[in-house]
Protein backbone atom coordinates (compact mmCIF):
# COMPACT_ATOMS: atom_id res chain seq x y z
CA UNK A 1 0.00 0.00 0.00
CA UNK A 2 1.31 3.59 -0.88
CA UNK A 3 1.87 5.87 1.61
CA UNK A 4 -0.80 7.96 0.44
CA UNK A 5 -3.22 5.39 0.18
CA UNK A 6 -2.38 4.31 3.85
CA UNK A 7 -2.53 8.16 4.77
CA UNK A 8 -5.89 8.61 3.32
CA UNK A 9 -6.96 5.04 5.12
CA UNK A 10 -6.00 6.46 8.57
CA UNK A 11 -7.42 9.85 8.09
CA UNK A 12 -10.99 8.13 6.96
CA UNK A 13 -10.47 6.80 10.59
CA UNK A 14 -9.28 9.77 12.47
CA UNK A 15 -7.49 12.77 12.41
CA UNK A 16 -5.74 12.59 15.59
CA UNK A 17 -2.22 11.71 16.60
CA UNK A 18 -1.23 10.63 19.85
CA UNK A 19 2.43 11.77 20.50
CA UNK A 20 4.29 8.77 22.23
CA UNK A 21 6.89 11.11 24.22
CA UNK A 22 7.62 9.05 27.64
CA UNK A 23 9.48 10.30 30.40
CA UNK A 24 10.64 7.63 32.67
CA UNK A 25 10.14 10.21 35.45
CA UNK A 26 6.55 10.95 34.85
CA UNK A 27 5.28 7.58 33.99
CA UNK A 28 2.59 5.93 36.37
CA UNK A 29 4.27 4.63 39.42
CA UNK A 30 2.15 1.50 39.15
CA UNK A 31 4.53 0.62 36.10
CA UNK A 32 7.65 1.29 37.94
CA UNK A 33 7.94 -3.12 38.44
CA UNK A 34 7.37 -3.50 35.31
CA UNK A 35 11.25 -4.68 33.02
CA UNK A 36 10.76 -2.19 30.81
CA UNK A 37 8.07 0.79 32.12
CA UNK A 38 8.50 2.81 29.33
CA UNK A 39 7.25 0.37 26.95
CA UNK A 40 4.68 -1.24 29.08
CA UNK A 41 3.42 2.85 29.42
CA UNK A 42 3.51 2.85 25.14
CA UNK A 43 1.52 -0.69 24.86
CA UNK A 44 -0.85 0.14 27.06
CA UNK A 45 -1.58 3.54 25.83
CA UNK A 46 -1.53 2.05 22.30
CA UNK A 47 -3.88 -0.73 23.28
CA UNK A 48 -6.70 1.48 25.29
CA UNK A 49 -6.43 4.50 21.90
CA UNK A 50 -5.39 2.32 18.92
CA UNK A 51 -9.39 1.95 17.50
CA UNK A 52 -9.43 5.96 17.94
CA UNK A 53 -6.07 6.91 16.15
CA UNK A 54 -5.18 7.97 13.03
CA UNK A 55 -1.74 8.13 13.65
CA UNK A 56 1.03 7.68 16.96
CA UNK A 57 4.36 10.08 16.60
CA UNK A 58 6.94 8.85 18.75
CA UNK A 59 9.11 12.10 19.27
CA UNK A 60 12.84 10.30 18.93
CA UNK A 61 14.46 13.04 21.63
CA UNK A 62 12.80 10.92 24.69
CA UNK A 63 14.06 8.01 23.63
CA UNK A 64 17.81 8.64 22.81
CA UNK A 65 17.79 10.28 26.36
CA UNK A 66 17.36 6.23 27.68
CA UNK A 67 20.42 5.51 25.45
CA UNK A 68 20.65 2.37 23.69
CA UNK A 69 17.67 0.79 25.71
CA UNK A 70 15.22 3.70 24.57
CA UNK A 71 16.15 2.84 20.66
CA UNK A 72 15.29 -0.79 21.30
CA UNK A 73 11.88 0.56 23.03
CA UNK A 74 11.41 2.55 20.28
CA UNK A 75 11.71 -0.15 17.70
CA UNK A 76 9.38 -2.41 20.02
CA UNK A 77 6.59 0.22 20.54
CA UNK A 78 6.55 0.21 16.44
CA UNK A 79 6.84 -3.40 16.36
CA UNK A 80 3.50 -3.28 19.35
CA UNK A 81 1.23 -0.28 17.10
CA UNK A 82 1.84 -3.13 13.33
CA UNK A 83 0.65 -6.20 15.57
CA UNK A 84 -2.75 -3.80 16.74
CA UNK A 85 -3.75 -1.86 13.84
CA UNK A 86 -3.28 -1.33 9.93
CA UNK A 87 -5.54 1.45 9.97
CA UNK A 88 -2.57 3.89 11.58
CA UNK A 89 0.41 5.75 10.29
CA UNK A 90 3.42 5.64 12.32
CA UNK A 91 5.08 8.87 12.31
CA UNK A 92 8.90 8.92 13.39
CA UNK A 93 9.39 12.91 14.98
CA UNK A 94 13.16 12.75 14.23
CA UNK A 95 13.64 16.27 12.36
CA UNK A 96 16.65 14.92 10.32
CA UNK A 97 18.02 16.02 7.30
CA UNK A 98 21.71 15.96 5.97
CA UNK A 99 23.97 15.58 2.87
CA UNK A 100 22.33 12.84 0.40
CA UNK A 101 24.61 9.15 1.63
CA UNK A 102 23.97 10.57 5.28
CA UNK A 103 20.23 11.73 4.31
CA UNK A 104 19.80 7.59 3.33
CA UNK A 105 21.50 6.49 6.13
CA UNK A 106 18.51 7.96 7.91
CA UNK A 107 15.86 7.14 6.12
CA UNK A 108 17.34 3.32 6.04
CA UNK A 109 17.46 3.40 9.55
CA UNK A 110 14.16 5.18 10.14
CA UNK A 111 11.50 3.72 6.82
CA UNK A 112 13.35 0.83 6.66
CA UNK A 113 14.56 -1.27 9.20
CA UNK A 114 12.63 0.49 12.12
CA UNK A 115 9.99 0.49 9.44
CA UNK A 116 8.14 3.77 10.37
CA UNK A 117 5.97 4.74 7.74
CA UNK A 118 7.10 8.16 7.70
CA UNK A 119 9.47 11.03 9.61
CA UNK A 120 9.40 14.64 10.30
CA UNK A 121 12.26 16.42 8.05
CA UNK A 122 13.97 19.60 8.59
CA UNK A 123 14.40 21.34 5.17
CA UNK A 124 16.78 24.14 5.40
CA UNK A 125 19.74 21.70 3.88
CA UNK A 126 17.26 21.36 1.04
CA UNK A 127 16.31 19.17 -2.28
CA UNK A 128 19.21 16.80 -1.93
CA UNK A 129 18.58 16.04 2.17
CA UNK A 130 14.84 15.45 1.76
CA UNK A 131 14.93 13.29 -1.52
CA UNK A 132 16.35 10.02 0.06
CA UNK A 133 12.96 9.98 2.51
CA UNK A 134 10.78 10.21 -0.63
CA UNK A 135 11.95 7.90 -2.98
CA UNK A 136 10.08 5.00 -1.78
CA UNK A 137 6.29 5.58 -2.75
CA UNK A 138 5.24 3.49 0.59
CA UNK A 139 7.35 5.49 3.20
CA UNK A 140 6.66 9.67 3.32
CA UNK A 141 7.80 12.65 5.62
CA UNK A 142 6.31 15.55 6.46
CA UNK A 143 8.52 18.40 6.49
CA UNK A 144 8.64 21.08 8.73
CA UNK A 145 7.34 24.53 7.67
CA UNK A 146 5.59 26.98 10.19
CA UNK A 147 6.38 25.35 13.72
CA UNK A 148 4.04 26.12 16.84
CA UNK A 149 7.27 27.29 18.75
CA UNK A 150 8.11 31.23 19.62
CA UNK A 151 11.50 30.21 17.85
CA UNK A 152 9.03 30.20 14.78
CA UNK A 153 9.63 34.03 13.56
CA UNK A 154 13.69 33.41 13.89
CA UNK A 155 13.91 31.99 10.13
CA UNK A 156 10.31 30.74 9.35
CA UNK A 157 9.21 34.27 8.66
CA UNK A 158 12.07 35.82 6.53
CA UNK A 159 10.72 38.50 4.11
CA UNK A 160 11.45 37.48 0.82
CA UNK A 161 10.41 39.84 -1.80
CA UNK A 162 7.07 39.95 -0.25
CA UNK A 163 6.65 35.89 0.60
CA UNK A 164 7.71 34.51 3.74
CA UNK A 165 10.52 31.76 3.40
CA UNK A 166 8.00 29.45 5.23
CA UNK A 167 5.51 30.19 1.90
CA UNK A 168 8.70 29.14 -0.17
CA UNK A 169 9.36 25.85 1.75
CA UNK A 170 5.71 24.90 1.06
CA UNK A 171 5.99 25.46 -2.38
CA UNK A 172 9.38 23.57 -3.30
CA UNK A 173 8.25 20.96 -1.11
CA UNK A 174 4.95 20.37 -3.12
CA UNK A 175 7.20 20.70 -6.62
CA UNK A 176 9.52 17.98 -5.09
CA UNK A 177 6.71 15.74 -4.02
CA UNK A 178 6.22 13.69 -7.08
CA UNK A 179 5.08 10.20 -5.42
CA UNK A 180 2.28 11.93 -3.23
CA UNK A 181 3.73 10.84 -0.37
CA UNK A 182 4.93 14.91 1.78
CA UNK A 183 3.16 16.47 3.98
CA UNK A 184 3.98 19.32 5.94
CA UNK A 185 4.38 20.56 9.96
CA UNK A 186 2.08 23.33 10.27
CA UNK A 187 1.42 24.39 14.22
CA UNK A 188 -1.70 25.21 15.43
CA UNK A 189 0.07 28.37 17.06
CA UNK A 190 -0.84 30.59 13.82
CA UNK A 191 -4.05 30.15 12.41
CA UNK A 192 -4.42 33.22 9.51
CA UNK A 193 -0.85 31.69 8.22
CA UNK A 194 -2.34 27.70 8.52
CA UNK A 195 -5.03 28.98 6.02
CA UNK A 196 -2.03 30.52 3.46
CA UNK A 197 0.12 27.47 3.80
CA UNK A 198 -3.03 25.38 3.14
CA UNK A 199 -3.65 27.33 0.06
CA UNK A 200 -0.32 27.17 -1.89
CA UNK A 201 0.31 23.13 -0.52
CA UNK A 202 -2.40 21.70 -2.68
CA UNK A 203 -3.46 18.19 -1.45
CA UNK A 204 -0.68 16.95 1.03
CA UNK A 205 -1.71 16.47 4.59
CA UNK A 206 -0.61 18.68 7.86
CA UNK A 207 0.80 17.34 10.77
CA UNK A 208 -0.33 19.97 13.17
CA UNK A 209 1.49 20.18 16.50
CA UNK A 210 0.36 22.61 19.13
CA UNK A 211 -2.86 21.86 20.48
CA UNK A 212 -3.55 21.34 24.12
CA UNK A 213 0.31 21.70 25.92
CA UNK A 214 1.34 24.75 23.22
CA UNK A 215 -2.58 26.16 23.44
CA UNK A 216 -3.68 26.36 19.38
CA UNK A 217 -7.03 27.00 18.35
CA UNK A 218 -8.76 23.33 17.81
CA UNK A 219 -11.59 24.57 15.00
CA UNK A 220 -9.34 26.82 13.14
CA UNK A 221 -7.01 24.07 12.50
CA UNK A 222 -10.19 22.05 11.23
CA UNK A 223 -11.53 24.82 9.33
CA UNK A 224 -8.69 25.21 7.59
CA UNK A 225 -8.00 21.80 6.64
CA UNK A 226 -11.73 20.55 5.89
CA UNK A 227 -11.39 19.35 1.83
CA UNK A 228 -14.67 18.38 1.36
CA UNK A 229 -14.55 14.58 2.56
CA UNK A 230 -12.02 14.91 5.61
CA UNK A 231 -10.13 16.68 7.71
CA UNK A 232 -6.69 16.29 5.58
CA UNK A 233 -4.82 16.77 8.78
CA UNK A 234 -3.04 14.66 11.37
CA UNK A 235 -3.73 16.55 14.72
CA UNK A 236 -1.14 15.98 17.81
CA UNK A 237 -1.71 16.02 21.56
CA UNK A 238 1.11 14.66 23.46
CA UNK A 239 1.45 15.41 27.02
CA UNK A 240 -2.36 15.79 27.71
CA UNK A 241 -3.59 12.39 26.39
CA UNK A 242 -0.23 10.43 27.71
CA UNK A 243 -0.14 12.25 31.48
CA UNK A 244 -3.78 12.68 31.41
CA UNK A 245 -3.56 10.83 34.80
CA UNK A 246 -0.46 9.28 36.60
CA UNK A 247 -2.48 6.33 37.98
CA UNK A 248 -3.58 3.35 37.85
CA UNK A 249 -6.70 4.54 35.39
CA UNK A 250 -4.20 6.49 33.29
CA UNK A 251 -4.54 4.36 29.62
CA UNK A 252 -8.31 4.97 30.56
CA UNK A 253 -7.97 8.49 31.18
CA UNK A 254 -6.00 8.63 27.88
CA UNK A 255 -8.46 7.16 26.07
CA UNK A 256 -11.29 9.40 27.33
CA UNK A 257 -8.96 12.57 25.89
CA UNK A 258 -8.38 11.16 22.78
CA UNK A 259 -12.02 10.94 22.54
CA UNK A 260 -13.14 13.96 23.73
CA UNK A 261 -10.59 15.55 20.76
CA UNK A 262 -11.80 13.19 17.95
CA UNK A 263 -15.86 14.51 18.85
CA UNK A 264 -14.49 18.05 19.05
CA UNK A 265 -13.11 17.68 15.75
CA UNK A 266 -16.43 15.64 14.28
CA UNK A 267 -18.47 18.65 16.38
CA UNK A 268 -16.72 21.54 13.96
CA UNK A 269 -16.88 19.13 10.99
CA UNK A 270 -20.54 19.11 11.76
CA UNK A 271 -20.93 22.61 11.76
CA UNK A 272 -18.90 23.03 8.72
CA UNK A 273 -21.41 20.65 6.79
CA UNK A 274 -24.52 22.58 7.63
CA UNK B 1 36.74 23.81 31.29
CA UNK B 2 34.67 25.67 29.08
CA UNK B 3 33.73 24.71 25.33
CA UNK B 4 35.13 27.61 24.41
CA UNK B 5 38.87 26.56 26.64
CA UNK B 6 39.00 23.36 25.19
CA UNK B 7 38.36 24.30 21.49
CA UNK B 8 41.09 26.63 21.80
CA UNK B 9 43.64 23.63 23.07
CA UNK B 10 42.01 21.57 20.17
CA UNK B 11 42.57 24.09 17.59
CA UNK B 12 46.04 24.85 18.78
CA UNK B 13 47.19 21.59 18.67
CA UNK B 14 45.51 20.87 15.16
CA UNK B 15 42.52 22.25 12.42
CA UNK B 16 42.00 18.72 11.12
CA UNK B 17 38.57 16.78 12.21
CA UNK B 18 38.23 13.04 11.10
CA UNK B 19 34.43 11.95 10.60
CA UNK B 20 33.64 8.77 11.76
CA UNK B 21 31.21 7.85 9.58
CA UNK B 22 31.14 3.98 9.50
CA UNK B 23 29.56 1.54 7.40
CA UNK B 24 29.73 -2.10 8.14
CA UNK B 25 29.47 -2.76 4.27
CA UNK B 26 33.10 -1.14 3.55
CA UNK B 27 35.15 -1.67 6.74
CA UNK B 28 38.16 -3.44 5.84
CA UNK B 29 37.45 -7.17 5.80
CA UNK B 30 40.49 -8.42 8.33
CA UNK B 31 38.25 -6.83 11.19
CA UNK B 32 35.31 -8.68 10.21
CA UNK B 33 35.93 -11.34 12.89
CA UNK B 34 35.90 -8.87 15.85
CA UNK B 35 33.21 -9.06 18.11
CA UNK B 36 31.89 -5.29 17.25
CA UNK B 37 33.64 -4.57 13.88
CA UNK B 38 32.67 -1.24 13.83
CA UNK B 39 33.98 -0.41 17.13
CA UNK B 40 37.55 -2.03 16.81
CA UNK B 41 37.64 0.31 13.19
CA UNK B 42 36.60 3.56 14.78
CA UNK B 43 39.00 2.16 17.94
CA UNK B 44 41.97 1.52 15.76
CA UNK B 45 41.28 5.10 13.33
CA UNK B 46 41.37 6.55 17.04
CA UNK B 47 44.71 4.93 18.30
CA UNK B 48 46.37 5.62 14.64
CA UNK B 49 45.29 9.54 14.79
CA UNK B 50 44.86 10.70 18.37
CA UNK B 51 48.08 12.69 18.77
CA UNK B 52 47.53 14.92 15.08
CA UNK B 53 43.66 15.79 14.98
CA UNK B 54 42.34 18.61 16.54
CA UNK B 55 38.53 16.88 16.19
CA UNK B 56 36.45 13.80 15.77
CA UNK B 57 33.22 14.02 14.66
CA UNK B 58 30.97 10.96 14.36
CA UNK B 59 27.82 11.15 12.12
CA UNK B 60 24.90 10.20 14.05
CA UNK B 61 23.11 8.42 11.03
CA UNK B 62 25.33 5.79 10.63
CA UNK B 63 25.21 4.56 13.62
CA UNK B 64 21.61 4.94 14.01
CA UNK B 65 21.51 2.42 10.53
CA UNK B 66 23.10 -0.37 12.90
CA UNK B 67 19.99 -0.24 15.41
CA UNK B 68 20.49 -0.17 19.37
CA UNK B 69 23.93 -1.41 18.81
CA UNK B 70 25.03 1.01 16.78
CA UNK B 71 23.93 3.41 19.97
CA UNK B 72 25.89 1.76 22.01
CA UNK B 73 29.02 1.82 19.78
CA UNK B 74 28.37 5.35 19.71
CA UNK B 75 28.93 5.05 23.26
CA UNK B 76 32.02 3.00 23.10
CA UNK B 77 33.67 5.33 20.59
CA UNK B 78 33.51 8.64 22.80
CA UNK B 79 34.81 6.78 25.77
CA UNK B 80 37.52 5.44 23.28
CA UNK B 81 38.40 8.81 21.95
CA UNK B 82 37.99 9.96 25.73
CA UNK B 83 40.80 7.71 27.44
CA UNK B 84 43.06 8.32 24.68
CA UNK B 85 43.36 12.45 24.61
CA UNK B 86 42.22 15.58 26.71
CA UNK B 87 43.07 17.74 23.42
CA UNK B 88 40.66 16.98 21.32
CA UNK B 89 36.74 17.72 20.72
CA UNK B 90 34.08 15.37 20.34
CA UNK B 91 31.60 16.99 17.80
CA UNK B 92 27.88 15.05 18.06
CA UNK B 93 26.97 15.25 14.15
CA UNK B 94 23.12 14.68 14.33
CA UNK B 95 21.95 17.73 13.02
CA UNK B 96 19.39 17.90 15.98
CA UNK B 97 16.97 20.96 16.87
CA UNK B 98 13.69 21.09 17.72
CA UNK B 99 11.04 23.09 20.47
CA UNK B 100 12.55 23.78 23.92
CA UNK B 101 11.42 20.59 25.61
CA UNK B 102 12.67 18.44 23.15
CA UNK B 103 15.76 19.91 22.10
CA UNK B 104 16.56 19.78 26.09
CA UNK B 105 16.21 15.82 25.68
CA UNK B 106 18.44 15.53 22.91
CA UNK B 107 21.04 17.51 24.70
CA UNK B 108 20.48 15.26 28.06
CA UNK B 109 21.07 12.34 25.79
CA UNK B 110 23.99 13.71 23.40
CA UNK B 111 26.17 16.54 25.75
CA UNK B 112 25.65 14.94 29.15
CA UNK B 113 24.56 11.18 29.21
CA UNK B 114 26.59 10.23 25.66
CA UNK B 115 29.32 13.06 26.91
CA UNK B 116 30.24 14.59 23.30
CA UNK B 117 31.80 18.05 23.41
CA UNK B 118 29.14 19.84 20.89
CA UNK B 119 26.49 18.63 18.53
CA UNK B 120 25.74 20.20 15.02
CA UNK B 121 22.22 21.92 15.45
CA UNK B 122 19.68 22.78 12.72
CA UNK B 123 18.71 26.25 12.77
CA UNK B 124 15.58 26.09 11.41
CA UNK B 125 13.24 26.33 14.39
CA UNK B 126 14.89 29.61 15.95
CA UNK B 127 16.64 30.68 18.90
CA UNK B 128 14.43 28.34 21.32
CA UNK B 129 15.40 25.34 19.76
CA UNK B 130 18.75 25.91 20.03
CA UNK B 131 19.32 27.65 23.69
CA UNK B 132 18.86 24.42 25.11
CA UNK B 133 21.96 22.98 23.78
CA UNK B 134 24.33 26.41 25.14
CA UNK B 135 23.08 26.54 28.14
CA UNK B 136 25.74 24.86 29.85
CA UNK B 137 29.42 27.12 28.84
CA UNK B 138 31.14 23.36 29.15
CA UNK B 139 29.23 22.09 26.69
CA UNK B 140 28.70 23.64 22.65
CA UNK B 141 27.05 24.17 19.56
CA UNK B 142 28.25 24.61 15.71
CA UNK B 143 25.01 25.45 14.09
CA UNK B 144 24.13 24.96 10.15
CA UNK B 145 24.90 28.13 8.15
CA UNK B 146 25.76 27.57 4.72
CA UNK B 147 26.22 23.56 4.26
CA UNK B 148 28.15 21.91 1.31
CA UNK B 149 26.01 20.23 -0.87
CA UNK B 150 23.75 21.22 -3.92
CA UNK B 151 20.46 22.02 -1.62
CA UNK B 152 22.02 24.51 0.00
CA UNK B 153 20.83 26.82 -2.56
CA UNK B 154 17.22 25.94 -2.02
CA UNK B 155 15.99 27.42 1.93
CA UNK B 156 20.29 28.75 2.52
CA UNK B 157 20.43 31.63 -0.19
CA UNK B 158 17.09 33.60 -0.38
CA UNK B 159 17.06 37.10 -0.61
CA UNK B 160 15.99 38.57 2.19
CA UNK B 161 16.37 42.74 1.24
CA UNK B 162 19.25 42.64 -0.11
CA UNK B 163 21.08 39.97 2.34
CA UNK B 164 20.81 36.06 2.22
CA UNK B 165 18.98 33.92 4.67
CA UNK B 166 22.40 32.33 6.18
CA UNK B 167 23.94 35.71 7.17
CA UNK B 168 20.66 36.35 9.32
CA UNK B 169 21.62 32.79 10.88
CA UNK B 170 25.37 33.84 11.38
CA UNK B 171 24.44 36.94 12.63
CA UNK B 172 21.73 35.47 14.78
CA UNK B 173 23.70 32.70 16.56
CA UNK B 174 26.84 35.46 17.22
CA UNK B 175 24.12 37.43 18.98
CA UNK B 176 22.56 34.48 21.14
CA UNK B 177 26.66 33.35 21.60
CA UNK B 178 26.57 34.84 25.21
CA UNK B 179 28.63 31.59 26.71
CA UNK B 180 31.33 32.01 23.68
CA UNK B 181 30.46 28.40 23.10
CA UNK B 182 28.70 28.84 19.45
CA UNK B 183 30.03 28.10 16.37
CA UNK B 184 28.94 27.38 13.11
CA UNK B 185 28.97 25.07 9.87
CA UNK B 186 30.18 26.43 6.39
CA UNK B 187 31.25 24.03 3.59
CA UNK B 188 34.37 24.42 1.59
CA UNK B 189 32.51 24.53 -1.35
CA UNK B 190 31.55 28.38 -1.50
CA UNK B 191 34.85 29.96 -0.39
CA UNK B 192 33.33 33.46 -1.79
CA UNK B 193 30.43 33.08 1.18
CA UNK B 194 32.87 31.68 3.47
CA UNK B 195 34.90 35.01 3.36
CA UNK B 196 31.30 36.98 3.82
CA UNK B 197 29.96 34.61 6.81
CA UNK B 198 33.67 34.93 8.28
CA UNK B 199 33.27 38.52 8.45
CA UNK B 200 29.87 38.91 10.58
CA UNK B 201 31.06 35.86 12.51
CA UNK B 202 33.35 37.30 15.13
CA UNK B 203 35.26 34.69 16.66
CA UNK B 204 33.12 31.87 16.40
CA UNK B 205 34.70 28.77 15.28
CA UNK B 206 33.37 27.30 11.55
CA UNK B 207 33.14 23.64 10.98
CA UNK B 208 34.15 23.24 7.63
CA UNK B 209 32.55 20.14 5.54
CA UNK B 210 33.73 19.08 2.18
CA UNK B 211 36.57 19.11 1.53
CA UNK B 212 37.90 15.34 0.11
CA UNK B 213 34.48 13.85 -1.16
CA UNK B 214 32.88 16.99 -1.71
CA UNK B 215 35.70 18.73 -3.26
CA UNK B 216 36.35 22.01 -1.96
CA UNK B 217 39.40 24.11 -1.81
CA UNK B 218 41.55 23.71 1.04
CA UNK B 219 43.51 26.92 0.53
CA UNK B 220 40.72 28.94 0.68
CA UNK B 221 39.52 27.82 3.66
CA UNK B 222 42.63 28.07 5.28
CA UNK B 223 43.06 31.62 4.35
CA UNK B 224 39.63 32.83 5.79
CA UNK B 225 39.70 31.76 8.83
CA UNK B 226 42.83 32.27 9.53
CA UNK B 227 43.23 34.96 12.63
CA UNK B 228 46.54 35.94 13.45
CA UNK B 229 47.17 33.03 15.62
CA UNK B 230 45.67 29.52 14.48
CA UNK B 231 42.77 28.82 11.93
CA UNK B 232 40.04 29.13 13.50
CA UNK B 233 38.13 26.13 12.08
CA UNK B 234 37.77 22.26 11.85
CA UNK B 235 37.83 20.82 8.87
CA UNK B 236 36.65 17.70 8.15
CA UNK B 237 37.40 14.81 6.02
CA UNK B 238 35.42 11.75 6.58
CA UNK B 239 35.46 8.87 3.37
CA UNK B 240 39.20 10.23 2.04
CA UNK B 241 40.59 9.26 5.65
CA UNK B 242 38.95 6.20 6.77
CA UNK B 243 38.58 4.55 3.70
CA UNK B 244 42.40 5.01 2.50
CA UNK B 245 42.89 1.75 2.12
CA UNK B 246 40.63 -1.76 2.61
CA UNK B 247 43.75 -3.57 3.75
CA UNK B 248 45.31 -4.46 6.49
CA UNK B 249 47.07 -0.94 6.50
CA UNK B 250 44.21 0.77 7.00
CA UNK B 251 44.95 2.56 10.11
CA UNK B 252 48.20 3.45 9.04
CA UNK B 253 46.93 4.86 5.62
CA UNK B 254 44.83 7.22 8.04
CA UNK B 255 47.12 8.72 9.83
CA UNK B 256 49.03 9.51 6.35
CA UNK B 257 45.88 11.42 4.92
CA UNK B 258 45.50 13.16 8.21
CA UNK B 259 49.16 13.66 8.36
CA UNK B 260 48.95 14.59 4.67
CA UNK B 261 46.23 17.23 5.22
CA UNK B 262 47.64 19.01 8.38
CA UNK B 263 50.58 19.75 6.26
CA UNK B 264 48.77 21.19 3.72
CA UNK B 265 46.99 23.43 5.90
CA UNK B 266 50.10 24.45 7.78
CA UNK B 267 52.18 24.84 4.52
CA UNK B 268 49.19 27.67 3.39
CA UNK B 269 49.77 28.98 6.97
CA UNK B 270 53.09 29.49 6.44
CA UNK B 271 52.34 31.24 2.62
CA UNK B 272 50.31 33.84 4.95
CA UNK B 273 52.66 34.58 7.62
CA UNK B 274 55.88 35.48 4.68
Amino acid sequence: MTFHQRTEKALAHSSVCVGLDPDPDLIPAILKSESNPVLAFNRALIDATVDVVGAYKPNFAFYEAMGSAGWQTLTDTVKHIRSRSDKVIIIADAKRGDIGNTSSKYAQAILQKMDFDCITINPYMGRDSVEPFIQDENKGAFVLCLTSNNGSENFQRLDVGGVKSYEIVAANILKWNKLNNCGLVVGATHPDEMLRIRSISGKMPFLVPGIGAQAGNLESVVKANWDGEKVNAFINSSRAVIYASSEQDFAERARAEVLALKQAIELIVAGIKK
